[in-house]
């Protein structure tokens, strides 16, 4: 799997999916094509996926909030005739690497937990129809929707048949949202994840697995009702037009280095770090809401969001021996809090309210970024406000302190705003600054009194926002060390120790998805019984069940 | 390892821990013989641990709750000169087949929830004293207690080097408790666990590591006085006399059978299932207090308690292939619910309460025990209770319902009491009837209204308080087929599957311990960069570093 994977698409590309638009509904039919799978070696039948059908899906929510403003509810629906979903593809998984494999589930973690987000975030409900057999990633779609409706026809069914037919567990959130979700009592969510056969009609809607089993016959009118009820408890306004999300301007190196317009990425193989610099806006902020929608997608703070982004999940998947993110920034401070003060300022604009939700979707997956994270804080940057919470996402920081010989950019300083505050929050709920201080709650106090201050290193550091601070003589070893350092541990034994301290404190279904699921699907696709020449991954399809070493751990 | 691992010992066997006694305070001396490792092949230098020191511990932290009732606070030091404890035996984990690796660990969390919870339990409140090297588990022991002394001596320190050393993670709950329990600022956890040396005096107190850290002028003085202070807000009485836990009285068979007095295990090693049946008490209640300390270990309530215990430790452990627990009770309803409910009457008496606290371990013992669990309610069974709380613990139950042909005991019937509404909550801090009826917490209350009620199968079934109902004709088929099948998935992906669908709902440190870190831990005893013949766990003392596969995951 040597060929780059792009996060970039557009619906004129969609080999696997349509959208169709009628009024405030829109309607997205899963149609995958079996011979356009990312990678050769499998066929995406019966809807199964992989992550190409995966980037598609993100990319249509993701267009979905920002060209289609005026949609209240999309219906997700299948095209297949006798299948809504087969779930992510069996030969894909048995062919692909681990690290593949991983970051595959967690990228379709991610689209779940956006469209699942859009209805309070953005007052976009998703309604699951369910017509054939939906089964394991199937129903994972399903589950991360708002209201899932199901065909009471003696064949529709959902089911998770992962464990016993697989050996591996239903990883895009099934188990999590079975149970903390939809709430299935534990002993009938034992015996469904242990059944291969599903569960239909009226039972699957017992046992709490759907909201509604209806016939056949009812089944198009119970999709328009609940579409209906759905579009009606949306704030959300009608006389809106969306912004159409251009391509990004974005330009591959040789040296695995990527230019976009307002951020670049550098990468050091040998030393196995990417360097990505995030460069402050150069114009001022809209001047008014009609100005913000005639920048579009040039606007500052999208395109800075984006390319980002894209950035992030470049290197994700793209450079595996990549083990260390540096961010820096570069640019005004000032200009910078301008841009987001505009946006809060304008937050009653649904573009304005999109770009900000969309901003806490990108702090997010760097949260969840399996990859030491640090942040220099150097001369002539700008990390302020939403760039500040940067700082907080990464695993330590360290920052500039004082004049740098020869170097005539301004000094180093941190500026807190209304962004490090609360409209950003972890997948904990809390702010990135109150799970740094969960010890120290009077922290977070002592830090919103400074707001909008540009905090030089002593007294950044006296605040508790940066982990160190060291002067022109110091800095470069210290980083260095830092970073070779770094580079020398295990990155597996790395990714469990972030994976644990970045997620202090409270839980969520989130945080228990990436955290405690993801941990044990990760754990199980290293196992024989799953991957082995005789796991129940590769004998799929041969008529033969996986062999297993039967001892328990 | 094919020797059986004996959970059962006493103080007069130690070769590991020594305990003294004055007055109100006892000292619990770690002092680890190098030689007398449960296993051959490695020594246990610098006070570092195998399962069998940590066998001792758990001993002598369940002795000082029921023989040394007089014991408000226990000093935890080490007997050796310049260490304290170099945590678990490297060599051991490098030697040690994965299950055993993930069983200790889930062993020595156990030990330490045990002891974290003394104080609110008990009473009895645990003061870590620290000289000398404390690293990896040795610095997990300190976190599970309620005070951590450091001496500032200029080489004293706490470390948790897993990452940098050994490419594995603090597993014994350190990363939990370094970020929920002492709140560590994350990036300052990030530096604290990516280092080898550690962190000593001051640092370690300002970085929140310790509650203390005093020079060794003043050390002695500084433990006398925080025992002072930590004895004077134990609410234990101080003029009473404990209980001897005697030996269990125990008998294994040839054919993996092991008979106790209350409890009997059977094996079927074809088909991969245990069989245990917990007889109900034959003799009436204690009269009275009196009576009760007179009955010592030999009252039901204990005795059963030390039996089950031992029984499932001993499964865990020796029994690695059997992947199913089948949980039966045989006895007289209304005795079981009289030996409790003098429990309860009573429970201001210390021993009372400490069998009651005790059985809130047992269970969630059963809870994590990573094995799929089943009760089957039959004719003549005691499910009343307390034994009916196995019932909301197993991943599923059948009931047996009406009259069984041939078979004269009395119909299968549940009752539920005050045991099963408060006293024994899981590790998630509900009661398991909460945990099972989150979607339906009316539920709740309708079986609280039935409380005391002999609940024959249908009303169960009705109540939501059993998986399945059947017959005399479907009853044997059923419980055959189902067992058949659950033997023939993967071992591994029952366990991932049961670890996410009996935790829903909130979280709490101990749900993150078991849940989270563990799950990764997990992981990481499975990948080569640790456990590979190039891995940091082998080349560990060879002078060479392990060799990485470098691709993130």
């Amino acid at each position: 799997m040597t060929k780059r994977i792009d996060f970039q698409t557009d619906p004129s590309k969609y080999r696997h999916w349509r959208i169709s638009y009628d009024g405030d509904v829109a309607t997205l039919t899963m149609d995958v094509d079996p011979s356009a799978g990312l990678f050769d070696g499998y066929e995406l039948k019966l809807n199964s996926y992989d992550l190409g059908v995966d980037i598609e899906l993100a990319d249509a929510v993701q267009r979905l909030r920002f060209e289609h403003p005026e949609v209240k509810v999309v219906v997700l629906q299948s095209g297949k005739d006798r299948v809504f979903c087969a779930g992510a593809n069996i030969r894909m998984l048995a062919g692909a690497a681990h690290a593949h494999k991983v970051n595959f589930c967690k990228f379709t973690n991610e689209t779940r937990n956006t469209y699942e987000a859009a209805g309070a975030d953005s007052g976009q409900y998703y309604i699951c129809a369910i017509k054939g057999a939906c089964a394991g990633g199937g129903y994972e779609l399903a589950l991360a929707c708002d209201h899932i409706i199901l065909a009471d026809d003696g064949n529709s069914n959902v089911a998770l048949p992962e464990v016993p037919l697989l050996a591996v567990l239903p990883g895009t959130g099934g188990l999590t949202r079975v149970t903390d979700k939809r709430k299935v009592r534990r002993d009938l969510a034992d015996v469904f994840c242990a059944m291969e056969e599903g569960v239909r009609g009226k039972k699957a809607l017992d046992w709490r697995l759907v909201d509604d089993a209806v016939p056949n016959s009812k089944f198009e009118e119970t999709v328009a009702t609940r579409a209906k009820e759905y579009a009606e408890k949306s704030p959300r306004p009608s006389d809106v037009k969306g912004i159409e999300l251009t391509p990004l301007k974005r330009t591959f190196g040789d040296d695995g280095s990527v230019t976009y317009s307002t951020v670049e990425v550098e990468i050091d193989r040998e030393k196995r770090v990417a360097h990505i610099t995030i460069n402050g806006p150069t114009d001022p902020a809209p001047a008014d809401v009609a100005a913000l929608h005639a920048e579009g997608a040039e606007t500052w703070m999208l395109r800075a969001a984006r390319e980002l982004d894209d950035a992030i999940l470049h290197l994700r998947l793209n450079e595996l021996e990549t083990g260390v993110l540096v961010f820096r920034t570069q640019g005004d401070p000032e200009r910078v809090v301008a841009h987001e003060r505009f946006l809060f300022d304008n937050r009653s604009d649904w573009l304005a309210n999109e770009i900000l939700t969309y901003w806490k979707r990108v702090l997010k997956r760097i949260d969840v970024t399996s990859r030491s994270l640090v942040a220099l804080v150097e001369p002539g940057s700008c990390f302020s406000g939403v760039l500040a919470e940067i700082l907080f996402a990464v695993d330590r920081s360290y920052m500039a302190e004082g004049d740098f010989e020869g170097d005539n950019r301004h000094v180093a300083a941190v500026t807190l705003t209304q962004s490090n505050f609360g409209p950003f929050p972890m997948a904990n709920d809390l702010t990135r600054l109150q799970t740094r201080f969960l010890g120290e709650p009077e922290k977070v106090d002592a830090a919103a009194e400074r707001e909008g201050e540009a905090l030089e290193a002593f007294d950044a550091n006296e605040l508790g926002l940066v982990t160190f601070a060291f002067d022109d003589i110091d800095w470069e070893d210290e980083v260095r060390i830092f970073l070779e350092e770094r580079a020398s541990f295990s990155p597996d034994a790395l990714t469990g120790m972030e994976a644990n301290l970045r997620f202090p404190g409270p839980e969520t279904m989130e945080t228990r998805i990436f955290g405690r699921l993801t941990a044990w699907q990760n754990w199980i696709f290293q196992r024989p019984n799953a991957v082995g020449d005789d796991g129940a991954l590769r004998r799929y399809g041969s008529g033969q069940r996986g062999a297993y070493d039967l001892r328990r751990v």
